[in-house]
């Protein structure tokens, strides 16, 4: 287990296989060094994460969602590795997107689920740039939806 | 006629000039072998298909906006491509917006109509990754808007 | 002081020291020639510009504030370029999110507030590919977020 693996696993994570995409489309592409990962949801091992920000789900929940979400990004990248994810060499950039109401204010605190997951998890490999945003929806009624881009060697 | 576009014909499909962009911005920008083209409305032959998913549009209906949207992409990557679209090497990443309400859930299935459109066009140079969401609103009340990440050679 | 920060004076604009970002992770990630810059909010001299279009705030008021973000993504570039504002070579893309309600659709003319700044202050250099979309909410109930992908040497 390398060394990426093995800090995940002292967090208590084991990334899963990495989830196939739901339509006619992949879940990664490569084009040199960079990996355009596919918006993941909020799908963990006991199933979807449903809810609305500022509705039925609060700041904390979603922000667990968000974690959720980068650790399916992750599973993605090991893919993309051919499964040694130590040749992951940054994450450059985070796109996600919140199902919230109108008035709903924290965006920042849900995405802070995943960045502060992967900057746990791989140190300075793991500081991308990022925008956080609010969507009407989301797939099958998701909680948050995480896109990304890394570099990988 | 190249080979992409002998397959476009034979589905049915003319790209159409490459539209302008309402504003001061360009339709899309070229750095290296990667080709950043603007985001897209569904505006057709006919012109703008306006709707609201999950009030009055149906999800049928928005896939067919979204085949819209990749047309559209597809006839900026041909103008990027100095007019020859087998230039294209690979569909890398499309970004798909969908104008609905906060109860809609299936944005994967109308932004299919892009992917799907794209995967029978342009086969393996067609796979890409992908996100879908929802917006409250998008320009000029179209349904759909997709952007997209394209590699040229 | 270079040619763009001289033409930005010229414009009465000074470039703000580069805000940090509210959470775990960076304003910025450079990849080779490429700069993504995480999502700017409308915050200026005066604080937060907040705000809804289609309720509380008119287009001409969103388009400030888009100009705003515009520049607090000038002045993260700038910081990615050493101080040196000429070592931008092209700004590639930007991604502008509009908080506003179900109705509104003015979400081009909104965004324009940030691309006819850049146009005006960086000529050829600032001519980018664009996505201009609307979010039912945004961080701390601001008015724009726009992210942005630049190349510079």
């Amino acid at each position: 287990m390398g060394q990426f693996e093995s800090k995940l696993a002292e967090m208590g994570v084991t990334l899963p296989e990495a989830p196939a995409p739901a339509a006619n489309y992949v879940p990664y592409v490569q084009v040199g060094d960079i990996v355009y990962v596919s918006g993941q949801i909020s799908k963990g091992d006991d199933g979807l994460i449903v809810g609305k920000l500022g509705d039925d789900m609060d700041t904390a929940a979603g922000a667990e969602a968000a974690k959720v979400c980068a650790i399916n990004l992750l599973a993605q990248v090991k893919a993309a590795c051919g499964g040694d994810l130590d040749r992951l060499v940054r994450v450059v950039k985070l796109g996600g997107f919140v199902n919230s109401t109108p008035d709903f204010t924290e965006q920042p605190q849900v995405i802070n689920g995943a960045s502060d997951f992967i900057g746990e998890a791989l140190g300075e490999t793991g500081k991308h740039a990022r925008a956080a945003v609010s969507s009407p929806s989301l797939p099958f009624g998701v909680a948050v939806e995480i896109e990304g881009v890394f570099q990988i060697k």
